[in-house]
């Protein structure tokens, strides 16, 4: 189990793969929908260290003044785009992090070293984050995000280890690292299907890495993505993990006793793990786009859609911890982190929408204030 | 210049006076618009103590439809409204303020009492607070809010006192209070003259009341309303202004050596300028209302219009201070606090909007990011 030395470091794989699968997910809405325009490649710096690749879908400038105007935004062939708004970012990022953010990523991360130099710790983080909203009320909105975090000793003593007879170019000795992400899906209309099929997918991405890893993981999404001013779930969930390694997890109980339940430890084990939810997000939610996006809607289905579009800029903007942080972070992409909010979002006072007893829009908030086991 | 013994308790002044100007305000705005429907009036009452008067502006049901189909949503007479969502609300609530609250408000109101008893202290809250956000992009969001707080002694100890021969229904000792509000005005495009207009009609309402007041509260204003991570403010401000008592006040400075410029400081005299900045809304901002509700616009005015809305979404959700303290608060009307959000708001990915030079959007983005002096 243990990993041999002669192993290619962690982050370069983690690396490989994330490039490979922002391709591989791109590619397949591009193939859904070929008459659209292709997504937009982006490639940036960051100036502090590392670098990133964003893929944006979005309404062309003209398509947006068209439906600005009233008309329908269509595409090359005279369709509507089946994407309205659409990410697929990688971000492979390194640098210093100080005393201050060692200790407040403690709070979650219990393998942290103490902040014990003044200078801090150098760390490396590399992710992809996807937020994909479409345009009919019918195909829901769906997030994922897969993620990999070092910390490693400064360069200072790594230098003192070459010279006990390691390489030059050996590689910093990871003090501290985790994996993290998962998935999850916010429908404006509830297909019941569809939500079967969205967590029988990831359950069975889960399952041969340990039986424990679905249900206990299922529960944490829920409680996440919580918008506790509206007493509602975002969407109807999927997974959610986070500081996965080979240390004790408090999501596991029994852990201290020796008793969790099989699950990824060893670094391999947690990269497999995290390998087979990204493999797992186009099978898990293209076939639901494909199904949906042609069918018809009306204004008032539209209308309803944009109304809970408003709580998923309510639940980005005000509770999740990536945005919080980001934004906070001086010198942050602005674009990246926000590029999770919904091209149009409405509000509206005291709305009926969603009242009405029997009505589709109610069906969907009995599943948003009372979380339901799908699989 | 100390108050009668015989004067009506400030809180029923407070009442009577936002009563008054809610209804001022909602009939100038129903004056000029004739032809839409009225105000929505929603009385609500807080089942812990006090209650309010919502009066809400929104397109219809059927016109939001219309529009959502790409059609314009047409009034009884076959125009627009001029108005897209507005609200002017009132509140006069009362209760218990739990040692934590108390702690917390401490670190803005220094005249805030220690959080000595375990039970709280009783206070009382009265406001009122205004967003209207009209349909034309040419057209400016405004917000104001004008408000009266007070924490007085507990029941036990007034009865102590009543018992030593005051009247039974005395009213308590107040053992705190101060006013606060002031507004802020958030136009998509820029009309110098409107600028002007807006700022010199609230340094008029100022001014007599001391002539530091204006520079001071327009600073301030400026200050509170910036969105850290766009490095610009929601709109071109106002006044803004908090904490306003007979003590010593932060933001003047030589409070401590007694060389404070004249200001309000009795509740009299603060009472006076809340009053005074209050009467001057109708004043500041219908004139502006009325010379840009009926101009022409594009399309691509109203996508910049709803990109500009997205910001004012950002600074509600992500920084201002009383919808983060509403959120909080357990049992606290929502629909009250996000009023403020817009009808619709919009997000790009990196959009190019307002980054041409020398267009009227990189005009307004301008005064954004380096506040200008108005009069």
């Amino acid at each position: 189990m243990a990993t041999p030395q002669c192993e290619r470091p962690m982050r370069e794989r983690v690396e490989e793969y994330i490039n490979k699968l922002q391709d591989e997910i791109v590619s397949a809405f591009e193939k859904l929908d070929p008459s659209s325009p292709p997504f937009k490649r982006d490639s940036w710096v960051r100036p502090q260290g590392g670098s990133g690749r964003s893929c944006v879908f979005a309404s062309t400038a003209s398509s947006d003044l068209a439906a600005l105007n009233g008309e329908p935004s269509p595409n090359a062939s005279g369709q509507q785009s089946i994407l309205e708004k659409a990410g697929v970012n990688i971000s492979v990022v390194h640098g210093n992090l100080p005393p201050a953010a060692i200790k407040q990523m403690r709070a979650d991360h219990s393998s942290m070293p103490l902040p014990e130099r003044e200078e801090g710790l150098p760390f490396f983080a590399a992710g992809l984050s996807l937020v994909v909203h479409p345009r009919n009320p019918h195909a829901p909105t769906v997030h994922a995000n897969y993620r990999y975090f070092e910390i490693t000793e400064p360069k200072a003593s790594s230098s003192t280890e070459a010279s006990q007879g390691e390489a030059e170019n050996a590689q910093p000795k990871v003090l501290a690292w985790w994996f993290g992400g998962g998935s999850d899906l916010t429908p404006s209309y509830l297909y019941e299907e569809d939500a079967v099929h969205w967590h029988t997918t990831i359950r069975d991405a889960c399952t041969p890495h340990g039986p424990q890893l679905y249900p206990t993981f299922k529960k944490w999404c829920d409680e996440y993505f919580y918008i506790p001013h509206r007493g509602e779930t975002r969407g109807i969930g999927g997974v959610f993990f986070d500081d996965l390694n080979s240390g004790p997890h408090a999501r596991f109980p029994g852990a201290a006793e020796g008793e969790e339940p099989k699950r990824p430890r060893t670094p391999n084990e947690c990269f497999a793990f995290a390998q087979s939810l990204g493999n797992a997000f186009v099978p898990s939610y293209l076939p639901i786009l494909s199904k949906r996006h042609s069918l018809n809607y009306s204004p008032a289905e539209r209308r309803w859609q944009l109304l809970r579009r408003g709580r998923y800029v309510e639940f980005n903007l005000v509770y999740d911890r990536g945005t919080k942080f980001g934004l906070m972070t001086p010198g942050a992409r602005i674009e990246s982190i926000l590029m999770s909010l919904p091209e149009t979002a409405r509000w509206e006072y005291m709305s009926e929408v969603g009242q009405e007893e029997g009505s589709e829009e109610e069906k969907v908030m009995t599943v948003l204030k009372e979380p339901r086991e799908w699989v």
